[in-house]
């Protein structure tokens, strides 16, 4: 596949002068419309040539303005190699209306690791390419224009360049040896990767690095046809097909909102379980584990008790409560799981969402701020989040406190009666309450969609406080328990 | 010192509930209220009674908005341990409107190194303090509303307790252990810390732990009364004693703007510079350096092409970029430092600002976007910051481009007539032209006062492009070398 891209083309200098005043007024020009469009560029390059990738890196840099882009090396990972193997990639993605050039990233990560492997892992590198294409498709749908380019040199021209640099002691390093010891691996892969990988939503673009003058004009020129391009789509994101469901199964109606828990046993199983956890903690902490537990259900259900349950059992080193409120401009900017993913903490302490990333597939859908298209897609792009998270060290556990109309209602004029607790209590809460047969079949299909092996939903009856209480406290312990074990 | 802590304070059990739901609104108002003012509060939670700690912190969470409130548990450090050590403080503080709640913090990290060291390294302690009340001390000016608490509890009943934690296997941990054996050293140190750092910017206050209800009320008054005392002033922040200045020395006048570099030369030492750069970017990765370089200058003075000779001779892994454009809202909720800080790299990295935090004493001072007062400050405020910096490795290489006005100028109308150099241009370029003069005062000011033994500033005659762009490259590789032989 990289014949053609060793065809030795050619561009002189004049035609290189020629061609490039006017491709910096186009590059500028599309970066300037972006800055008002609402979506965002992400470039990454790769290649086997190494100094063309710098080179090409350089060159966007002086041709567009460097000053709105966002450029990231992620290469290895180094202080981040504890989270999942995405998160510094979610984490660096650039706002609407900016370019992000990413040198290796993702495409990287899976080379390297089936390289690193002797013999070459390729299992696990199919695996890998699995991972990628979801990634690139959340993004693609949130409407990022993604491009990949990868600098290719042929064999000859590599050692040739090599000679030469290492006789004028330019630039060299242990890297570049490797690329031309294991060429053959490199390309094979690279090739593979890039037949793999190459999606309409996320192409590759291999580019010959021969001619200096041909790689740049062509990358820059790629750039601008597909800023200019997107931009004359009208930018809009295409609504991604959408799986009709036949209707998810009933599992509210299923939870029994009769359980009661009598308050001696109440205590004694609270005490216990509090126990439990805490030293459940310390082992997720010495061992490096950030179990990830989330909180959702209805208004006044009794989430923020849940929460105080456990983190009163706990050191206040070992947990991390995220309440989840509204989104800053910083996250407005971008896929609405980059919020989630820069929250991640620091291994080996419990994480604790107040509401979470199902906002989307409730609230959000419910309320028609999310497109249908949006919140059906969510459901996958959570599913493959909350696997990441699990196969990094992050069990995920999460509660849905259920509770009936009736009983919530006598908690709003209870809460209206206590001078402390009025506060909660506002106009929204009993608007909220006009739409809860549309919330029930939200919080079904969400329980049926992204209730998965690795991290299942747990239903709790919250009518009776104490009994939802120690449901939680227990199924943290068991699930904790487990996860330790595994 | 911690007599007054050791009275035996109790509150009933019916007193308390006859106070509490009181206060409870209290705290919920002030919060509601403190959400549109333009101050942050941060409370720092620590004590040589590490279980009161938590319980006040529970307490807290409990009776205010948790949702509101961003809590930090800063102990040791630990994926930052290679920053700055006040980078995990600054990059954790809460926007404006909002509570923080440190557990720890930078009082623990005092602490902690005097305890940690043997014999007790009392001169680094005090050296610590004066970190503390600097940070303390910009964080005051920025408005910030300060509160310490010091969970104490008289050494009989810390015995007492332990041993009925250990009789009944509850919650205990070496860190325990620990603060007992070591009781003396910590309230010695404690008394020392609280007498050197209770300033009236930011109080500490001693609360005895014996007695929880006494406890958790005091506490949680002492948050209401400082959100509501500083409320009713109005949150406004007080101008600080601005110290005046005699006019600073007119430093610009005496750059050699005739400087010229021929041709040749200017590529035999460019070379020589880019290629010995390369060597000293791969020695700084791999002693974990992370050398910062400032650009600062006129308009068209060359900023980006001085950056691009830089950028131009390194691997892609060995350095950063960072533009300085407007500030997003988060970056704007906080004191004008912390998007700085937010952004300093993994270490082993140049990092380049294009534009930086002397912002602030240039347009800022210039246009009235910060009062006097507040830029008046700056050049302590940015001392200390590139001080830290430095001790931590990061050496600060600073330089302001100088050209004349007429240059300038030309340049400007060189760009007009550049397709690709005109978005450069703007009526805002012109603007900032008719007030040369003041920038000229605000430059020398600026050099005055900050250019300092770690941290000076080079000021580089621009008006030819060459010469400017060898002495920046040598100038950073000399910079780096001392610092790499230090």
């Amino acid at each position: 596949m990289f014949d053609v891209a060793e065809l030795g083309s050619k561009v002189s200098k004049a035609e290189f002068e020629a061609a490039a005043p006017g491709l910096r007024v186009d590059l500028l020009n599309a970066q300037f419309d972006l800055a008002g469009a609402p979506f965002s560029v992400l470039v990454v390059l790769l290649g086997d040539d190494l100094h063309g990738v710098d080179a090409v890196l350089d060159r966007l840099h002086e041709w567009m303005d460097a000053r709105y882009i966002d450029t990231h090396v992620l290469l290895e990972a180094e202080d981040d190699a504890d989270r999942p193997p995405f998160w510094r990639f979610w984490r660096a993605l650039p706002p609407r209306g900016r370019v992000g050039l990413y040198v290796g990233g993702w495409p990287l990560d899976a080379l390297s690791r089936c390289l690193g492997s002797d013999p070459a892992d390729e299992a696990g590198f199919a695996r890998d390419l699995d991972h990628h294409e979801r990634f690139e498709a959340a993004l693609a749908a949130d409407g990022t224009l993604l491009l990949k380019f990868w600098i290719h040199l042929p064999e000859k021209e590599h050692k040739k360049r090599l000679k030469r640099r290492a006789k004028r002691k330019l630039q060299l390093e242990d890297a570049d040896w490797e690329v031309t010891r294991r060429y053959e691996d490199v390309t094979r892969l690279g090739e593979k990767l890039i037949q793999r990988t190459s999606t309409s939503r996320a192409p590759w673009l291999v580019i010959e690095g021969t001619d200096d003058r041909h790689r740049d004009l062509t990358a820059a020129r790629a750039v601008r046809d597909a800023i200019r391009g997107r931009l004359e789509d009208g930018g809009e994101t295409q609504a991604t097909s959408t799986v009709s469901v036949a209707s998810a199964p009933d599992a509210l109606s299923q939870v029994d909102l009769a359980s009661e828990l009598p308050r001696d046993e109440y205590k004694q199983r609270r005490d216990a379980a509090q126990e439990a956890l805490f030293q459940l903690a310390i082992r997720a902490r010495e061992t490096r584990r950030s179990p990830v537990l989330v909180f959702e259900g209805w208004d006044a259900a009794g989430k923020g008790g849940c929460i105080r349950r456990i983190t009163q059992a706990l050191h206040v080193r070992d947990y991390r409560v995220v309440p989840i409120a509204a989104p800053t401009d910083e996250e407005l900017a971008r896929h609405y799981l980059w919020r989630f993913w820069r929250q991640l903490p620091f291994p080996g302490r419990l994480i604790l969402f107040d509401r979470s990333w199902y906002g989307r597939v409730l609230v959000e859908r419910v309320e028609g701020f999310a497109r249908e298209d949006e919140w059906r897609r969510a459901y996958d792009e959570i599913n493959d989040f909350e696997q990441q998270l699990a196969d990094a060290g992050m069990p995920v556990i999460k509660f849905w406190l259920h509770l009936d109309p009736d009983e919530q209602l006598r908690r709003f004029r209870e809460r209206e009666a206590t001078a402390y607790k009025k506060y909660k209590i506002t106009e929204e809460d009993y608007r909220n309450r006009d739409r809860w047969d549309e919330y029930v079949l939200a919080v079904n299909e969400m329980v049926a969609r992204t209730s998965t092996l690795s991290a299942p939903w747990t239903l709790v009856p919250a009518n009776d406080k104490r009994f939802a209480r120690v449901q939680v406290l227990e199924t943290v312990c068991e699930r904790l328990k487990e996860a330790m074990d595994s």
